[in-house]
């Protein structure tokens, strides 16, 4: 984590638009192996992967004590992004059966990086430069303060993200709240989709959290260009959003924001 | 989310320690099937599964208009969780073997709430009541001041979790950063494992964000009796703690916590 990768974004506050330089968070793919074998692929930080897949077989109840473990591989990188194997006492047993139903397959995971862009950038085109409306800057900045007016369960539990679709003119059309990002924001697409507005490409979806390589590519698939979260993005969110013409947008909270990509679609006063 | 569950919680702040009712977010597995065939399991938030499920669907890129989606039969509770079936039409092409090897399989998945916090308690015991310290609230109040100073990565970033582990009188031990929060947690069990240390019944886990069942049934796994958050906790996450005699305290931030399960490991001024 201690290399972050740097973009240059746009910034945007009371103090007017300036560009300047932005630590991303880094987002990247580990095939976590047992004996040579694939048994898990998570998206994580770089760094530390040795206790990652520690950690992770102890969650799995597979090892109890350092005994278990006989060398943690060192990380390689690959085509498909980047591998661990470990190597277990021969006496620990593995039930592979159970564990590899956990696996993502690494040909069509939705998770392996760079590989998978160009994966999906196969499966869906990106975004037209002039499939999508400019907004105004004062539009999406009261965007926030709108969603929270509907966040009810946020509001009684504090324990819940939220997701909303919005129009260029920034009127709500859905929210969905849940204990998953994920889940909030294929609510919102399962909504639109349901009730016919896919594809979504006047829209913008908001999400409460940060903005990572999943929730971008969930919003491609929806056709939308334009996204903003209230916190921040992952380097390959960036990197994704990029690639495909979308419009990302972090940190966006009433009188500022970040235009990490696309900045062509915000017109700024 | 309109019904969320209600626990009796301790509250200890500045003005004292009270007990009160809290509202908690729900967590609830849901199994999404398409003609019949489960192809996702996750953990979320009841309500709006139809969305759930439809917007998955568009996110994997199985379907891409209103057309395509038939009907879609309502959630129903069984033994395992909630259920959900989509009846797609009949032209368009589904890879059940592309996407079933995202499937968690119901008997063994981690995600299926009560049916699975009778399988985990059978795969490994409660913490025994006497098994941690006792330790007092002011040294607690003080983890998340101690964790903040050690995330150089979300200074930098605004953008990844942390997971902390502490020993009983408050000294920090291992702080991991990650953009996922379950390998932060994986990160310093790993750590732990590694450096022979589990397991950790005298040792106190504090995470960034919010605690989920997932979180819990980690920290069960390296044998941590106590699990600290300085957000809000999930209905699931609470229960599981309860059932498996854990300490669970909330939003824990200076001068006030919330504790919503195994008080008694708490020691009040």
């Amino acid at each position: 984590m201690d290399s972050g990768a740097i973009a240059k974004i746009l910034h945007w506050s009371s103090a007017g638009l300036v560009e300047r330089d932005d630590h991303l968070a880094e987002e990247e793919p580990l095939e976590i192996r047992v004996r040579g074998r694939a048994i898990s692929i998570t998206m994580r930080s770089p760094g530390h992967d040795d206790e990652l897949a520690a950690g992770f077989l102890l969650s799995e109840n597979i090892i109890r004590r350092r005994e278990d473990v006989l060398r943690i591989e060192p990380c390689e990188r690959n085509e498909h992004g980047n591998l661990i194997n470990v190597q277990l006492a021969p006496e620990v047993p593995v039930d592979f059966a159970r564990l590899t139903r956990h696996v993502f397959a690494a040909s069509s995971c939705g998770l392996c990086g760079k590989a998978t862009i160009e994966a999906i950038s196969a499966q869906m085109p990106a975004i037209a430069a002039g499939d999508s409306p400019v907004v105004e800057a004062g539009t999406l900045a009261a965007l926030p303060e709108k969603m929270r007016q509907g966040q009810t369960a946020f509001a009684k539990t504090g324990g819940v993200h939220a997701a909303a679709l919005f129009d260029a003119a920034g009127k709500l059309l859905v929210l969905r709240e849940d204990v998953g990002r994920h889940n909030a924001v294929d609510k919102v697409l399962g909504h639109a989709l349901l009730n016919g507005l896919v594809p979504l490409e006047r829209h913008i979806l908001l999400v409460s959290g940060r903005s990572s390589f999943e929730i971008m590519q969930k919003a491609l698939a929806g056709r939308i260009a334009i996204v903003a979260a209230v916190s921040a993005p992952s380097d390959l969110a960036v990197q994704f959003a990029a690639e495909n013409h979308q419009t990302l947008i972090g940190f966006l909270r009433g009188d500022r924001m970040n235009v990490y990509a696309g900045r062509a679609r915000v017109r700024f006063a």
